[in-house]
């Protein structure tokens, strides 16, 4: 390794004394005028991220306010209405975790041991990263997830329970209310509840938006309580909003270090000196290492086992927000930027050959963590502890990838603690916001999303049209697509058919054949 | 929908009774002609698997047989002592599981409630795939794992074991019997017994290489038993040897039903009809949408929560396997495939937005599991079920990413079983074997990992010294590293200083400065 590579480190070096967190970009091979070459983009970014935490409408898609900085710091929100209502939020989670804690707000079989969240996408895959990264054995609450509509999948998390549910809290989180995964799974944990003899509604709260379909259903049926969503926080950023903060509290984590940690990253993140500005720093390395078209992908490598779910957040809070047909002139552009990852040193024996020998197509963020445990360490070979070596295995491991020519981002944070997670989820979402600036799309909207749940629809509408069409005869796929008038969309009843005749629910029945296709059908 | 794509369905779907198992790629957009251009590679590339399942030395650089399609059926074992020693490893399995279960082998505190295995990158990625998918509440044993040298990720086990530790089996894995993660593992484990005044050796087995470091260790220490792993087994292709099989057994898994599926599953891909195989399908399929090249990511998306590490398991296998610098030639190729995933629908609320309208870079590889659940589902709307749901949400976003002229493959299994997940094991074990004959890569070894190894080395090596170079003078970085003569390693031995200086270890404290580069270091 050369002088000329630390020479380079120490120039790039972004250092944020306030957050304890550092951004290396010195392995990213970036010439020399590439940063003031950005820097006319980057401070149209800024701007465009001024305007959109002083409350323009940031997501015109939509006609939205993008709010999600103001959580942490509601002085900031644009009026005192807003900032109220978050300020009066936080402190009914607060109050609400500690009256469950303290017994006051109970189970028909006592005391809340277990927490379920009900929730997919932007209102589960916060709450889990936390549960993970912050978890401890002796937490407040056990908590569990459903986060799909598997009914095997129910049923395992509901076999996990079995016995508890009378001092198990549900919390059901959807942002629009009418999520179907989500409302599959809180069906059918009700029903749970009512084979167990227990009133789900007592053991129920509801955090969605105000008046949506959730929030209806939670007040008739009378859920403990009902916590807001607000449409200028978007689900993949809501996790400093009731979404992430009440099952946080609720299993005993500090939510006010986590709302300080990124209070205290904004702060950071608001320099208009690139230099040093860590969010800008990695929104213009992704834009290098891509090119600004999602040409490599971004591998996440945390080294440390509590982040192992940091990729997936990020894969979300990433690709949802990048990934998009246009930008904000209405001009095709299919943007993007894959992400995957799950941790270090185990990755290192799973893909990282290839990412040192084979296809160059993606670029590295390691994150240190430098602290490796709560208490003094073992040596466990000549004056070698169990995290020397993590330090070892990243360090060697960023070298042989540079060595081949293969570029890495390293980000250094003391430990993984309420704080930190708050500075690492505010960090990337500014570096979103930033990026998309830059290549000029909407980080704030998901229109490809609606196209597979309408697909979805029609294929379930299908569904009860071939039910309709079928009884004791015999019928082939052939015959059922032409009795319902569903030729164009034959291939979907043949899918449906084969799934129906798998499961007792519906009595179709299929007699069995050599060819697939000349399989009969019958209830 | 048009008939036509209903004609190519029923075209090119690959149906195999025999293991239930049904590989749908009308919805990848080769031509017509593909699959004949392709079948003279395709008939070298049986030639060669051929080959290597009668022996040869399929792993040139190694100079070694690949021999993990033996393990589930013996017979075809090139000589009559592997026969007997892979038949006589799954008694001696099948025995040791119902001696522990029996209680004939326990702990020094009584029956073996707990099973902890301790494995990286091969040892544990299929052990922890098995646990995932057959894992029930009522299982034989409750399993945990440590896959990676966090002393912090150790210490959360250990939390969780806290008081059980004398019921606890601990399975170390490691085949070289020298991995260094694995090895740490076990040693921060065998003090926790310590600590409980328990004896380790007392709880402990290993699987590992005869001879091995490991393999002395346990033998000098008296483990309660060893089991063999084979130098023709690699590990990523290890799930079936006692690798997976014995932390399976241990937890009750009927392992013969998963030998059976891979076995049957092997007799199907064995097949050189190339429309009938679907290994090989899966392998055309893959050089279709990559070029040959990896010029896409492959995105495993399994409907089912019980698949959600599949893809993790896969990105080992394939991005290990395929992910190489040279062909057998010796010519500079730089292949491989990224795959990453994790389940439907829920990754639809996470990344689908960028799949559907942002950067084509991908193709899907859909898991359609038919069978919804052990019992009978309830309707949640006018007659559909949870699981119709999944379905529907299956194939609206196979429909709505292929509007959008993204690629996708479609797989249908019956349910989720040990049968199934041996034969989706083998399926793609012997789709990655095909692929690496089409492009002329050795699939077997993994030279690029030593590079991150022998760094990680160096750098624990130079730690030593700088920990010799301090005492109670504080000295700055350049002043350490010109002490210890590492001015060209300067950047590592910053990073080792600031790792020490935030543990209490070594006793190397910091004086905290303004600049990180003027700190300095003593001890």
């Amino acid at each position: 390794m050369s002088r000329a590579l630390w020479d380079r480190y120490r120039e790039y070096l972004n250092v944020n004394p306030s957050i304890e967190l550092s951004v290396d970009i010195s392995r990213m091979k970036f010439p020399a005028d590439f940063l003031a070459k950005m820097e006319p983009a980057m401070q149209k970014a800024y701007a465009a991220m001024n305007a959109l935490e002083g409350g323009a409408i940031a997501n015109p898609d939509e006609k939205r306010m993008v709010g999600h900085y103001w959580l942490r710091d509601p002085a900031r929100a644009p009026n005192q209405e807003l900032r109220r209502e978050i300020e009066a939020t936080v402190a009914r989670i607060r109050r609400f975790a500690y009256d469950v804690h303290s017994s006051q707000i109970r189970g028909q079989r006592g005391h809340f041991l277990h927490l379920l969240v009900i929730g997919i996408g932007g209102s589960a895959l916060g709450p889990e990263l936390v549960a993970a990264a912050l978890g401890n054995a002796g937490d407040r609450m056990r908590v569990h997830f459903i986060d799909n509509t598997d009914p095997d999948g129910i049923d395992r998390v509901l076999a996990q329970l079995d016995g508890h549910l009378g001092q198990t809290l549900t919390v059901v989180i959807s942002k629009s209310g009418g999520t179907k995964e989500t409302r599959n799974g809180m069906l059918e944990i009700g029903l749970a509840y009512e084979r167990a003899g227990l009133d789900f509604a007592k053991h129920a709260v509801a955090i969605t938006g105000n008046g949506s379909e959730l929030d209806r259903h939670a007040q008739e049926r009378g859920f403990i309580a009902r916590f807001p969503m607000w449409d200028w926080v978007g689900g993949r950023t809501s996790e400093l909003s009731a979404v992430g903060l009440l099952p946080a509290a609720l299993q005993g984590i500090d939510i006010g270090a986590m709302l300080e940690g990124a209070k205290a990253c904004d702060a950071v993140t608001r320099i208009h000196e690139t230099r040093r500005n860590p969010s800008a720093l990695l929104a213009l390395m992704w834009h290098w290492a891509t090119k600004g078209i999602g040409q490599k992908d971004m591998v996440i490598l945390p080294y440390k086992d509590r982040l192992e779910l940091f990729s997936r957040y990020l894969q979300q809070l990433v690709m949802e927000s990048i990934g998009k047909e246009k930008d904000l002139h209405g001009k095709v552009v299919h943007q993007g930027i894959a992400v995957y990852g799950n941790k270090g040193s185990t990755d290192q024996h799973a893909y990282v050959q290839q990412l040192r020998e084979g296809v160059n197509n993606f670029f590295v963020t390691f994150i240190e963590v430098l602290q490796d445990r709560q208490t003094k360490s073992t040596f466990l070979e000549d004056r070698a502890t169990a995290g020397d070596f993590l330090t070892g295995f990243l360090l060697g491991t960023r070298r042989a990838l540079y060595e081949n020519d293969r570029e890495s981002i390293t980000l250094t944070i003391p430990r993984v603690d309420a704080r930190n997670l708050g500075i690492l989820i505010a960090l990337y979402e500014r570096a979103v916001g930033f990026y998309a600036a830059l290549v000029d799309i909407n980080a704030y909207h998901q229109p490809g999303v609606e196209a597979g749940k309408k697909a979805a629809g029609a294929v379930l509408a299908l569904q009860k049209k071939v039910l309709d069409a079928l009884d004791k005869t015999p019928r082939t796929v052939d015959d059922i697509a032409k009795k319902i008038n569903a030729d164009d969309e034959i291939e979907h009843v043949f899918k449906v058919l084969e799934h129906m005749s798998a499961n007792p629910d519906h009595g179709v029945t299929r007699a069995e054949v050599r060819s697939p296709f000349a399989a009969t059908y019958s209830r």
